[in-house]
């Protein structure tokens, strides 16, 4: 992807694919199925993660923030982009906002709706994808677990 | 203090006593001084922590999300109480937004104001107590270590 293009779907499904397979990774790990990835624009990965509230018993690590964090230090990111496998909690829109990362695409917006809308409106880029096979697989999850989800998002 | 009263100031300046030391310890570490610590509204203290971004390389440590991760698991935060030296970013107002956290102490707001009108106007109840030595901290800080200020708050 050029770096002063906007994010073509179909450069965007194929940085998901990376956080489906963090979120499939962890729930074969019994974890919350979430997961995430922050690229360079020009497409390198520098980062990706996972929630691992159950694994770790670590309340803070949601997929974005872990992704965030497994990106090392960095002078800027609007130059980023963060996939993620749901619309992101106010958590991890405030990392978003606060950091300026430049694009944010999302798998889904049924199973849960963050603050996608609000760092939309403070200037980063927003992609919704609609990806079925994200929505299926949380929403599987929640079915199965709704005491963790709820504790999640602190609900 | 009681669950059922707001917090005076006196009781929210014993709290900030904590999130001092732990601003304190982590400049002795060579980072960046902002400390923070969650407490039940019963004063039992659950979480402290402080910024680890140069200790650990970590973007994503907050002072107030080391104290939300150091508090472990909990189902609710609605009866707890987030101290922190500064006025929070986004990125942790947005933490204090998404778990409901129901009151925030900010030791200062001079040197940066990030979301606590933000977090008040969607019900957590806010205490501003424009402590000098949590400014002075701070302030010192940033001035003989912008590169690593700026860092910090994606500016």
């Amino acid at each position: 992807m050029s770096a002063n293009e906007p994010l073509t779907a179909v450069a965007a499904r194929e940085l998901l694919a990376v956080a489906l397979e963090e979120a499939r990774a962890g729930l074969a790990e019994g974890g919350i199925p979430i997961g995430a990835a922050l690229f360079h624009r020009d497409g390198t990965l520098l980062g990706r993660g996972h929630n691992r509230r159950v694994q770790d018993d670590d309340a803070s690590t949601h997929a974005e923030t872990a992704a965030f964090r497994n990106a090392g230090r960095r002078r800027h990111y609007v130059d980023c982009v963060m996939v993620t496998t749901l619309s992101p909690c106010w958590y991890c829109s405030g990392l978003i906002r606060q950091f300026q990362i430049g694009t944010v695409v999302v798998g889904e917006t049924e199973n849960f709706v963050g603050g996608h809308d609000w760092v939309a409106a403070h200037g980063t880029e927003v992609i919704i994808l609609d990806d079925p096979a994200c929505t299926e697989l949380l929403g599987r999850f929640i079915a199965g677990h709704p005491e963790l989800w709820y504790e999640d998002i602190g609900l």
